[in-house]
């Protein structure tokens, strides 16, 4: 892990750049350390640099926790495969004509979320052996990783989902094996994502400690209270 | 209103029994005053006096706010209607019998909703002159009778609802018209709330900011930190 620039923020966060591999990041880190370890990722492989995911992280740095975003293959900067572009190419043709568009969100997050999950790991392996890193560890955001890795990865003590993106069928099957407490975010008027299939998704987790917080508005309209809700979740879990 | 008895709690809170004409009443305050009121009910009228009622009232002037307590007509130790019991009777016998129950809850709950609420704006004009007591006020769970109260009461400023008890046609009706910032607390496998019903009914609020908290299990398996999540919610809104 090499860090390759670094901002000192107003609240005393320190902002890093790395790279590991060809895996780009970025770390948030508070000013006491060591700190639980959050894993934040955007649903449907945006961007880390994206401004919403951004203010969270330095949020939650502020509250006490470390957290880190990478780009996975295909995410942001990364190289798309053609498949990768055609199907992006697919997917705005169909919305457009008002299309259905499961089976192409179906082809092409799919490989996104196979892809990104051994990256993750590798990442994890790395931030905990920094010495301002401890655990337990959780995770935010990305539904679809998120249950891929809470599946395969038993250092994910807890989960914050965003019920926004699309969920592959293979990560909607395994959902049942999740038993790790959960807090599961919906937006009651997504316009991308079908509430019922959220409901039913939330329904099918295996965990004992589960909740589901909705709140009014389409996909970008969650409340900030939300993150720090979110925050107060993960203080009950990350000991 | 005639107080009738007092106890000081360890955490600095004042709990008092009062009387007000014929209502019954118990008022916790914090020890600064003044602060904002919480109306606090259970659904279905249970007595102001069961005990997950005064656990919630006092952790909630324990946070700082003037929580009170009636027992309307009907409920708690309050006289019954020969219809009351009846009805009572006739809803025991349905139960055990597995038959549907909604009419019986409809007879039964319609009224003791109808009769409460000039008690509970009574309550309030009395509370409201004590010089420990400022505004603004909300209101916390009994579902059906906040949501009559929240229509023709202006001074309730935001409410927390329960979905665990039985909602009268004429409260679902108006649902619409409750236009203040909801909490509307779900238990996914509450045994004798349809899930769907609560669903619809959080759908239908006409209010601008309302969320939905819903945790796994049964009625009376609401996790404490719930309780904690609505003296933030009032917090938020009770300024």
């Amino acid at each position: 892990m090499r860090f390759t620039s670094e901002q000192r923020l107003d609240d005393g966060v320190l902002e890093r750049e790395f790279t590991l591999g060809e895996i780009p990041g970025t770390l948030w880190t508070p000013a006491s350390a060591p700190a639980p370890l959050i894993l934040m990722a955007h649903n449907n492989g945006l961007p880390k640099g994206e401004s919403r995911l951004v203010a969270r992280a330095r949020q939650s740095a502020a509250y006490g926790y470390a957290v880190a975003a990478i780009d996975a293959p295909g995410c942001g900067d990364r190289p798309r495969s053609a498949a990768d572009e055609q199907a992006r190419a697919d997917l705005r043709r169909a919305m457009q004509a008002g299309e259905p568009v499961d089976e192409i969100f179906e082809s092409f997050i799919a490989p996104l979320v196979e892809n990104a999950v051994p990256e993750w790991r590798t990442t994890l392996d790395a931030l905990l052996s920094l010495p301002e890193i401890g655990g337990p560890v959780g995770y935010s955001g990305w539904t679809a990783v998120g249950i891929r890795l809470a599946v395969v990865e038993p250092r994910i003590a807890a989960a914050g989902f965003f019920a926004g993106g699309y969920v592959p069928r293979a990560q909607r099957e395994e959902a049942r094996q999740v038993t790790i407490p959960l807090l599961f975010l919906l937006q009651w008027d997504d316009e991308g994502n079908p509430r019922q299939r959220a409901l039913d998704l939330f329904d099918a987790f295996g965990s004992k400690e589960k909740t589901l917080h909705a709140n009014l508005g389409g996909h970008t309209g969650t409340p900030w209270f939300e993150v720090e809700d979110g925050n107060r979740f993960f203080a009950r879990h990350l000991k």
